[in-house]
């Protein structure tokens, strides 16, 4: 089975046209070429009505966007995680920012995951939440500071900020691996990241918006495999 | 292209285990089945992330139990209307009692479904809200009473409220399909539903959670199209 | 007992600074001298926290801007209906563009009010979602294209969205007032509403944030008795 | 100006019909002559509208249920932190189990309590929660297991879930104060909370439905003062 490895470039496809059905499935073929040929850990997390087929067809982690709390049962609409489990995710953003849940719904989804040796990466927005994430044993973190994302100032723009956020976490707890995200589109970003500690970037518009995404990605690819 | 047509029993599988994958595609088949070969019309509402598979399988209606309001852009884990359309679902459940959704956002989804040719069923908890939901122009409203949903007892045992909905739906807007939920498992619920105006039914665990669901759909199909 | 009356200018305090406690009772005390002075009906909607002390001090109608749909029982936090009746409050706005609700907690609310004799005004964002509205009879509707409320635009300037909701309100339910709001800060809007048939405005910065208060609101008013 | 003092009995008026203004203001006066009586730390949470009156008549701390997490501005029927202040609350219960929040909002609102000098309490759910919110730095964390919450059965019959939360929260945080509510009603409820190292307790029906409110306060104050 596929595992998470470190350092990762995660991409989130979010509800951009762009990743739409058979165009997300194309996208995904194109980070999955640019890991194999260069060795690069790249992750993608479609939109959740493609999850099963996009991991079906390639062989690179596919992650969920977002899971919902609840465990089977009378729910309708909700993302149940043994859904997306049994269609071939292996993991799960949690609290992105454009779809923040309360503590206790955070805590339960780790919980769970847990059970599943789903891997899980619960996104926060400053210091302080990115602890508060940490306590909770996730297997990442992903400090995003909100006015960046879509943008194109990169979260690296920030070194203490990032640098400060990394140390906590890792102080909190050495098995959750930071991750930073927000306004990430270059291989500049990607190589400051992983020198100020980030053992990976979560990007969405710098791959999928991007003029030409392949190239972009293998830009930040060789960046990604060639920091020490 | 599969189209909704009347009467019709509408199965939502909600988040139960029984509909999970593999399995949410068996109980599909068991549908398709009941469906062709008494020639009664059955759609099917699976779990998000298996709408593409079961409509990829089946030739019976596939729906949505969710579409979120957002148009595609910046949403991270949302249900994208589009991507469910791409997927092979034909329409959506809309403000499920389990996913009640703000007023604007229902009329958003209604209007933009349209655009779509995608079929709306607006689901209302009583008669007032029944008349908001018809107002809006779905091609069906479902009512289903919260207290009864889930149970053993059928929205049919308050007949007085189901006709007078009906009829005030009717009023309303001529081409707006009434369909009752709540309480939905034997034959008889199915015949008096219709006998009361119904042009169908919503249910959930008197057909997946059935000892023999098949049986118990037959059964239900069966009165579904006897019902003059 | 205070009553709504109409035409009338309904003043939202939202949560201006220039609103809190004493500030908002020095704003309600220049409404009330407006409203006395030139016999125009005017209601506030102050804060929450701050209903008691506004509505113990003046005589003009108090509402609230928000009421949880919730009986009295074990809910934290939340804004009460019958505290707010015991407060001093006679009505309140349902559904504000910047406190939407679930569709059955909207008419849940509008049937607890008619019990406790209670003013209801539903804002709604468009024509379609004024006729939802209408539909569950609240005392008023007042509808607000969200895209022009805070700003310079004036609702008004869409004449026929205006008149034509305002007709399938009516036409709806003759009880119910057709009110609207968003971008009204001039006599000219209110005077432009009204002979578009709205019986009233909703307002919010024109008020509050105007350089003269005073002023502003008397021009409003003059306006407002004037149209026949 | 009075300060929240340790150890405290918190008393939750919650939205019960009991403490609907001139009753919860009748409730507070025999919760101020408990606690001037005995010298016992007591603060009560009446309904958000009630604040102001109360904490206008009494003169035992005031906090409020929950507060939003906006700054003054274009925001309808949001509970404001600057208006809450400005009432007379010195502080506020946060994420309390009937009003759960998102992480980032959690957050949020201690930051902006610690400026306006607030009192905070971040109420959470279990261990790894209550860890969470001791990292964000509140002056308080009280941990009820919400199936607790409004029965008979004490918190304090978890004992080993009790004291090992306290001391992960002081692990965390040594200026944040640990507190523990859910089913405390009695005076050996409150003596076991402390032995365990709460330095205080919450509650709600426990005094406001009490048969005698008076006799069941006295009973759990005399508990209080006298665990060292």
């Amino acid at each position: 089975m596929l595992k998470i490895e470190f350092p990762i470039i995660i991409l989130n496809y979010k509800n951009y046209s762009q990743t739409i059905g058979e165009k997300g499935l194309k996208l995904t073929k194109i980070a999955e070429e640019v890991s194999l040929e260069l060795g690069a850990n790249i992750a993608v997390c479609p939109q959740t009505t493609d999850i099963r087929m996009i991991s079906n067809t390639v062989e690179i982690p596919v992650l969920s966007q977002h899971v919902d709390s609840n465990s089977p049962g009378s729910f309708t609409g909700n993302n149940l995680l043994e859904t997306i489990v049994e269609s071939g995710a292996i993991g799960t953003l949690i609290n992105h920012s454009e779809h923040r849940l309360i503590l206790s719904d955070i805590e339960k989804i780790v919980k769970k995951s847990k059970e599943h040796d789903f891997f899980t990466c619960i996104c926060s927005n400053n210091f302080q939440t990115s602890k508060a994430a940490a306590v909770m044993s996730p297997d990442a973190v992903a400090m995003e500071p909100p006015e960046l994302i879509g943008g194109d100032v990169s979260v690296t723009t920030k070194p203490d900020l990032v640098s400060k956020t990394i140390s906590a976490i890792q102080d909190i707890n050495p098995f959750t691996r930071p991750l930073v995200g927000a306004g990430v589109s270059k291989a500049n970003d990607v190589t400051e990241a992983l020198k100020l500690g980030a053992q990976g970037v979560l990007l969405a518009s710098g791959f999928v918006k991007a003029k030409d995404p392949k190239k972009a990605l293998e830009e930040m690819a060789i960046a990604l495999i060639n920091v020490k």
